[in-house]
């Protein structure tokens, strides 16, 4: 009896195991068989399910975006404005693998022009997302109904950038109550 | 009669040209040719100056990091802190050159451990560059003497990060204006 198969699981799987690959050995050089390696399967498997290095590394950068995505929405039902705001950043070894995959994506993006505009429209999200947060801890109170909120949700994401470079480049001098201290401190301002 | 030439500035040439190879093509796909090309010269040669293409890489970084001091420095002399903190961003092509060169090196950093103390090191110096701004900005008293400025320090990072690479990844989005007008909403905050 053949094995049944669900092919769209299976396709996930294989997405995850690139993803843990990149984030092993950068975007640039991980290779068909550090990813086959991951996912426990030959690469003419994963030939099948992605035809090519670059569609691979395309379904890496969407479990990262779509992570980022799942995590803001969460934070929505957060009471803590700076516990909303600190769940995306590199506080354990999943989302520092992601950090990791993000870091890749940009060593390389400034050269490939088609990257561009994926960019514009991710910052732009991600921008909405930390206005929505901030739009909430204003309404509980939590920050100054006086703050321009543009500009602060601004601040926020070139903060979440900086902090998780950093951190995702030099681990040891932040660990997850650091980066949060971080936020925090940043909320303070806008009290 | 043999031509005289100074080993020293040519290396320093050779040096600039590996930056502006490395700033078109990437770290990573950078090729010897390419920055042969840019310094008009024989790959042959360029061995001779470089022994390897660790080596140029090396150098290439060296020259960022130490533009990126140098700048920090002159603004210790500028009479606006706004204009100090924004001296570093990507605001004209030799900037925008310097933070390819970064986010290359950024690309690649996080699987090579040895990057890690250099990175560690750097950030603390940027801190310290940031710092300073900002006491004399507090002494000119055109920011609050009430500050936490470690923790400014720490945001401005962050934030010269978080903007640096916006701008690098969506130029179009971030003109100069837009960058500095993104600097000066957070000093604001510190008033």
């Amino acid at each position: 009896m053949p094995k049944i198969v669900d092919h769209d699981q299976r396709r996930e799987e294989i997405a995850l195991s690139v993803m843990k690959a990149v984030a092993k050995f950068g975007l640039e050089r991980v290779k068909l068989e550090h990813v086959a390696q991951e996912a426990k399967c030959t690469t003419g498997l994963l030939m099948h399910f992605y035809p090519n290095k670059k569609a691979m590394l395309n379904a890496a950068m969407e479990i990262v975006v779509t992570a980022l995505g799942e995590r803001y929405e969460a934070a929505v039902n957060e009471p803590d404005l700076v516990e909303g705001l600190s769940s995306v950043l590199p506080l354990d070894t999943e989302r520092k693998r992601e950090w990791k995959v993000w870091l890749s994506y940009w060593g390389g993006a400034p050269f490939k022009p088609q990257d561009r505009s994926r960019t514009h429209a991710f910052y732009n999200k991600n921008h909405v997302w930390i206005r929505n947060l901030l739009e909430l801890a204003v309404e509980r109170g939590e920050i100054s109904a006086g703050i321009d909120i543009d500009a602060a949700a601004d601040h926020l994401v070139g903060l979440t950038d900086g902090i998780g470079i950093r951190a995702t480049l030099d681990p040891s001098a932040w660990p997850a109550e650091a980066q949060i201290e971080y936020i925090e401190s940043y909320v303070k301002l806008l009290k």
